[in-house]
């Protein structure tokens, strides 16, 4: 009996999907082995990878100039590998909107030059910048955003005006896939798999052709964008696993009708979250500005903390798993990924009224 | 029905842990989720973690002033933080061996100092260089070996006479875990788990803690092994199914008596090729040196390389596949890990036995 997990990441993946890898895990399409355990150069898994990127292509509708690479290290590992890729001598422009984004700055501080060009952090990470408090160069080598800060909940859906030929670099680990984007506004867009991707251990990084080939010296062959884009994702042996479990749920979110269907349902599910929070005089709380509300994370607090164990202790009742806050914030967190159903949404909104209408 | 897979890596993995995957897969011991689907801060992933650390030490006898880390990246990533994480401004030298080996010295040039302290490439990697022709540098960071050459079929029994104060690097990839080593000979060991552990993008990590430190830099956080190694190698996400696929693996070989009892059979099926091989009066042909003939990887040719096709389409009939030899050293190539049964062996000296006798 399947739970609902409502785990910020690693996260729920479609029940459909596990389905069919569990049935194929021995023996892939009669092939006598499981697809984890056949050469990254046969064209079996070949194959895998090819329709895998196929059908991202045809998700995002990304363009043909730009390259998709499947790697392994995490976001994590990107913001360091996208300074070794990209400053090129020069500098980049950071905005630091919550825990995400101020790491990938702390972590390119080591690899050359990076301006802090905006921060929310004296407003504890609950809003965005506004336009005049952005100080952008228009010379950086890129701008940096993450566009959905997992922990604080905050998501960007416009961009912001960004000077002419500076490319913007986005961390949208917790939320792609969730809703349409213009991928043709971003010089590389990066994401960790483990949320509405697939398992732990693959990171996909998406980036226009004309920012290849400006690694440092000291890079990695299996970090430079470039190397790895001329091989294929394969200048060694990448995770094959994941990037086959990825492809599933690519397939799957074809299946319900692309990103704008998808988009309408995450809109739903985020929608009866926050009314649940905002219709509960007070008892439930969410901080960050309206307007950047993510549809994919939503943090809230109990107004009295002492009630955090009970609220939680009920949940795990009603088998509802991974609520409990991030420590840096508290209270507790209902990440909705793509994977989590209307009817695991309805459950958690059933126990935050119930909850409510007993202890408030 | 399960084929006998003779690939290089990714490879055969033991079909009763990937029974257990395929049964836990939605609903691990009874949680409701999978493992893939849980948080890695979580108790029970980090039971996970911690149980297969136990576990390979035990199972490799791991010294206490030694560290477990589980990282990504494989080993060709290894290639580069090695000497980001080791060389502290020194050199290193390195011995060439075969083709792995090799590229773990060219990667190394981009990042520091970097000897050539011996090669065997002009006997084509046939052969281990004798004590007399490696010129070994007294005040070397480290000197790296590659223990198992995974294309050349060449294995390391015996260890170099190594200058005082040198710590040993070695990239096991390809036979850890096949037969006892004595870890404590060496300052650094590391295996990317395509082959002997699990399934691709985990890569471990087994490192003497005095060398820990000394990282330059420029060294990516998640690629400092100090660093990794103070955060119980959860700096970021970890690749966990393939962690927890590991630890499956290594209560495998335990159950089977631990590694002296494997590497019995590995000893086992191996005489079974080679002397399939050397005993087909020429028709089949291995060029390594004997003592130094990997039990993992046995390449061998045909005296007449017009049957390879045919060769490898009855190997085909008979459900033996991945036994196509690399392209730098052409023929076959049987890669018999742990996972490969006796039986799979014996399919195959089976098929070159009857093939012989019809074409010699």
């Amino acid at each position: 009996m399947r739970i609902f997990n409502f785990s910020a990441g690693p996260a729920v993946l479609p029940t459909t999907v596990l389905e069919q890898v569990r049935d194929e895990l021995l023996d892939w399409h009669g092939r006598g082995m499981g697809i984890m355990e056949m050469s990254h150069r046969g064209k079996d898994f070949t194959g895998v990878l090819h329709e895998a990127e196929a059908d991202l292509r045809d998700l995002m509708g990304i363009p043909s100039n730009y390259k998709v690479l499947f790697l392994q290290g995490g976001a994590t590992q990107q913001f360091a590998q996208i300074p070794m890729n990209l400053l090129a001598g020069r500098s980049a422009d950071y905005v630091v909107t919550g825990s995400w984004s101020k790491k990938a700055y702390k972590e390119a501080q080591h690899l050359g030059g990076v301006r802090l060009a905006g921060s929310t952090e004296a407003s504890a990470f609950t809003c965005l910048p506004a336009a005049n408090e952005l100080k952008l160069d228009p010379q950086a080598a890129y701008l940096h955003l993450c566009t959905n800060e997992t922990i604080h909940g905050v998501e960007m859906f416009d961009l912001p005006e960004v000077p002419a030929g500076v490319p913007v670099v986005a961390d949208m680990s917790s939320h792609i896939l969730s809703r349409p984007m213009d991928v043709s506004r971003y010089g590389l867009i990066y994401a960790g798999a483990q949320k509405n991707i697939g398992p732990a251990g693959l990171v996909i990084v998406i980036v226009r052709e004309d920012l290849l080939g400006k690694a440092s010296a000291i890079t990695p062959s299996v970090m430079n964008f470039a190397t790895m884009a001329e091989h294929d994702s394969m200048l060694n042996t990448p995770p094959t696993f994941g990037i086959y479990l990825a492809g599933l749920v690519f397939k799957n979110l074809k299946a319900q009708g692309g990103l704008a269907a998808v988009e309408q349902t995450n809109i739903a599910k985020a929608k009866r979250v926050y009314d649940a929070i905002d219709g509960s005089g007070g008892f439930y709380r969410n901080p960050v500005d309206a307007p950047c509300r993510s549809r994919m994370n939503v943090p809230f607090t109990l107004a009295n903390p002492a009630l955090d164990a009970e609220f939680l202790a009920e949940a795990a009742e009603r088998r509802l798993e991974g609520l409990k806050g991030h420590k840096s914030v508290g209270g507790m967190r209902a990440s909705i990924y793509n994977a989590m159903s209307l009817d695991g949404v309805e459950a958690l909104v059933g126990l935050m009224q119930d909850f409510a209408a007993r202890k408030a």
